[in-house]
């Protein structure tokens, strides 16, 4: 933990900058320029003016207060890491704490100033703010980082090597992928495209990278006129074959440094020039916005890339159901050694996880693993992103369940799986809602569908078992799953809540999901099922094309959870067939005792 | 049918009246002034000038050409009656052939101008023509009802007698219920609320009429603000009793016809003065939209007397409860005199229709048929709105089924119910197919689910059985029904299509819908199992607010349609136990050998 004395003084240093600069409120969000699942060292600013080492919240500072907005995950030790930085905690959905945007409208004065470096605020929360703040007159700054002058030692920003993506692995090369972006951009009537999330660039100009904790991405920009193609890379990120490889496909790499003066240059002309300009609201920064906006003539939407990134090409397929195997293999074994061990050795949570990542380590394809491996005992499995710390993490013992959610970057695809592992003795409560998540785990996986449905109208079908018993889980059922990319990409997903005007993604055959009903109770335990599943067409009728999906995972579901009695037929059914599948693909690459137990552990029931 | 000889001369009167007037192209739509689910023969103007008789049809006029536009429902009937009147027909959803705005699009010139009388059109389709039509310059005339001047002996426009509900049977007095709009106009903030939809209004001023057929309303506007209110009647319509009803409240009754001086005289002091006036775009007329267009202040968003009109109070539950019981009562009668009859007497589907009518009747509370009562026989039940006419229509034998789909309006509610009933031998195929109906009918009816869902979370119950077959039914499940009004209202509705910006209600406790999977093959057979349910609060658990349905009907699903081993375990135990319900509610009702056959018919599978 940070010095508190050096928390005091880093915020007085602040002060003085905004003071300086004629700034009266100064907001810190935890973000990257790209609106990223994870922030880099570089983007820690928060972190390092405030001490509070949580993956989100935003610090607001002024000169009289300064507070900190983080959410339930978090407020145990954010009250600990704040103490006596003289920093305020704002617990986020609490009753009676206001959110950013309302503390703001409340405190600032008419013609205030509001700063924030716009490159990390979303368009979104700018605009917002913006909305909120314009009664008051409150000038907003967001061409500044203060926190850059006071950051000494701030650390290098990510730079990696690119890398391109090897032609065989390749569903589609970059001059088709441009193509079928172009007819998009057709049917909106745009004549440019801006591209700024990192996964989508990834995909279009088929480069990997290492710019973001597990997120295989490099730092980047794109634009896409009808004619012409740029990608903004740092020159350090460049490779040769990155060089040959852009220049193939015709796309013009400038400097990622360049994209501001760039886009400025090109809309010199004016709209009447330059045509309609489009790109998508939920992931531009409030910095590119604003410049956007001042040009005046743009369509936000949904991103072209985004729609067709999502769906899988056969060749991508292949390689995908090839990694899946080979990524149950190694849950698999996982599974039966921590049911061997657990109890007979002395081994944590912590210890789990590493077994866990050691055993994909082993595989040839691997490169990392796609998010913190989850591994968490008991109680701590209530809590839906507990990541386990040697020191702290609890021992197993022969009882209880252990809840492992985890995957890997391979070559040949991106991999999500949890099991909940029975170590022992557990309740009759326990396997009944065991049970329920199994069972809607595997009603969702055996859905029939027409074609044109979307995650709202399945969502129920994983749901239901829990709906019936009076329990919910306070998430999506499922994401969409990247290719050798982000493992939570959209636009599709699987949930239920009612948003207006919030677009839905039609379920296409070639799309991943992910398939995770779950119980979290706090204190108690947690229990989630995780497969990933294929969206196929099953089959033409006169009344339409129906669809139904196929698992990408085969890891045995514990049968110790499970109470067959209390499956619908249909489902227990589906286990069976399952477990059946599980065995047959699964089994030869085991040893004599894994198969064995293998045998036990995917039984009829 | 009309000569088509008269419906040639009256295109030719029509086509001079358009040459004096300057018009182009004439557009007559099959609509009323409130966009009514039936058009009266005052609004029969289309069928006059064409002959085409079908409840659904678009005529357009041109010097050169005339065309009409029909559904699937109508091509063979509309072929027929068009026949030697010069008029074409545009098979609607057919490919290559193009809806009314593509057509006119394609052969209007520039500069030409399309007529028609903008009261019966809606404001959206109206604004869909100024789009298309506005690159052609095209003159929008829409202050003219040409037919008028030709339509010599036109029925009386339709004025019935203004009835008040009676006070018991109110959910809520007119000055709670204006206390309840004026609420959500203030959300809004919104000076003013403009209402056109007859059942909004019949609901909001506790009045019923007949002004329609099957829907219990009278022609009528109404106009709110913060202090006042309006409603706009005819004259002739006037009682004594509903001058005393609106007094009472504070209600000010102004005459139908004054609407638009009206509204011309409130909007004269400018919006500056007058502050935003709300509507609903979905029902009001091009006229009101061009009124309100120009006054230039104005939201538009769901009607807040469409959603506070859908939640039943607790007296109203507690009548519909008794009136749906009566109901079912009637029907049951039926089914066990229809079972006896077919094949022993000479009866055709029409005979059926009336008997079940004449049951109906003989309920004190009855008042009317809330839509044509629908009796089908075999083939015929594959079209879903199939009305038998006493001389075509089939007769019944002891084989096969009948679909009958019927319901009444009573003092103390509107009813919905079908049951198709099987009469004698049936193929295997047809079980299998009735079978998955009433699963999927009673998996919906069984659902619980969280507070917040809406009706395209819960489609997939319903429909579920039957996209596991590969069929589908090419209509919602179900629609919410009114209380003494209209039999199909919204907002709320059990459907699974995702339509972009079309918004979506939260089922609330205290609504209705029904729920009505079915099964339709042209040619062939249609089976439709159909149910009323009521949404009501199930339990609070940590994990929110759980819903339920209940039903509200109570007639036997007949087994002889049912493959009990094909039904999963817990819709058979529901059918079961609903069965179960069924004979203790209605069998105290039944003659002797009626309650001896109900026993059978709702025997444990």
């Amino acid at each position: 933990m940070t010095d508190k004395k050096v928390i005091r003084q880093r915020l007085r240093m602040l002060r003085t900058a905004m003071r300086e600069a004629g700034i009266d409120y100064y907001l810190i969000p935890t973000a990257d320029y790209h609106n990223s699942e994870y922030v880099n060292d570089y983007f820690k600013a928060r972190e390092f003016l405030s001490g509070f080492t949580g993956s989100n919240g935003t610090l607001v500072v002024s000169q009289e207060e300064a507070g900190l907005w983080t959410d339930g995950r978090y407020f145990v030790q954010a009250q600990k890491e704040l103490e006596d930085t003289g920093i305020r905690l704002f617990r986020m959905q609490e009753e009676g704490v206001p959110d950013i945007a309302a503390y703001l409208q409340k405190y600032m004065w008419e013609g205030q100033s509001l700063g924030f470096d716009g490159r990390t605020v979303t368009a979104r929360f700018g605009r917002r703010l913006e909305d909120v703040l314009s009664e008051k007159k409150v000038r907003i700054v967001f061409d500044r980082d203060l926190v850059d002058t006071i950051w000494q030692d701030r650390p290098r920003f990510p730079c990696s090597r690119a890398e391109t993506v090897p032609a065989e692995y390749c569903g589609m090369s970059v001059t088709q992928k441009l193509a079928a972006v172009r007819n998009r951009m057709k049917e909106e009537k745009a004549s440019a495209l801006f591209i700024s999330k990192l996964d989508e660039l990834m995909w279009l100009f088929n480069l990997r990278g290492n710019d973001v904790a597990y997120n295989p991405v490099l730092m980047s920009y794109g634009f896409l006129t009808e004619k012409e193609a740029y990608i903004f890379l740092q020159a350090g990120s460049l490779q040769r074959e990155t060089l040959a490889s852009m220049k193939e496909a015709g796309v013009m790499i400038r400097d990622y440094c360049s994209i501001i003066p760039f886009l400025r240059d090109y809309f010199s002309p004016g709209p009447a020039r330059r045509g309609i300009l489009y790109y998508d609201d939920r992931n531009i920064s409030y910095t590119m916005y604003r410049i956007f906006w001042a040009y005046g003539n743009c369509r936000e939407g949904s991103s072209p890339v985004e729609q067709l990134k999502a769906v899988r090409t056969d060749t991508e397929l292949s390689f995908i159901r090839k990694i899946y195997l080979k990524d149950s293999i190694a849950v698999t074994k996982f599974i039966y050694w921590i049911k061997q061990k657990a109890g007979e050795e002395p081994l944590t949570e912590y210890d789990a996880a590493r077994y866990l990542d050691s055993l994909r380590r082993g595989i040839p394809e691997f490169l990392d693993v796609s998010f913190p491996t989850i591994s968490a005992y008991q109680e701590n499995a209530a809590m839906m992103h507990y990541e386990a710390e040697e020191k702290t993490a609890a021992p197993l013992k022969a009882e209880g369940m252990l809840l492992a959610d985890s995957g890997g970057q391979y070559l040949g695809g991106t991999t999500d799986v949890t099991r909940t592992i029975v170590l022992g003795e557990i309740s009759q409560e326990m396997k009944e809602r065991f049970t329920a998540v199994a069972t809607g785990m595997l009603r969702l996986a055996g859905a029939r569908f027409l074609h044109g449905c979307t995650g709202r109208n399945l969502d129920i079908l994983a749901r239901g078992p829990l709906w019936d018993l009076g329990m919910d889980y306070k998430c999506g059922t499922g994401h969409g799953v990247g290719y050798m990319l982000n493992v939570h990409e959209g636009p599709q997903s699987i949930r239920w809540r009612y948003e207006k005007n919030v677009p839905e993604a039609v379920l296409e055959a070639g799309m991943i999901v992910t398939d995770e009903p779950g119980v979290y109770l706090e204190n108690r335990y947690g229990i989630r099922t995780e497969n990933v599943l294929e969206v196929k067409e099953a089959f033409q009728t006169d009344d339409g094309l129906f669809m139904e999906f196929g698992h990408l995972t085969w890891v045995p579901v514990d049968l110790d959870g499970i109470l067959p009695e209390q499956m619908p037929e249909r489902e227990r059914e589906a286990l069976n067939r399952y477990h059946k599948g599980v065995f047959e693909k699964i089994s030869p690459y085991l040893t004599e005792e894994e198969q064995a137990w293998l045998e036990t552990a995917t039984r009829e029931v």
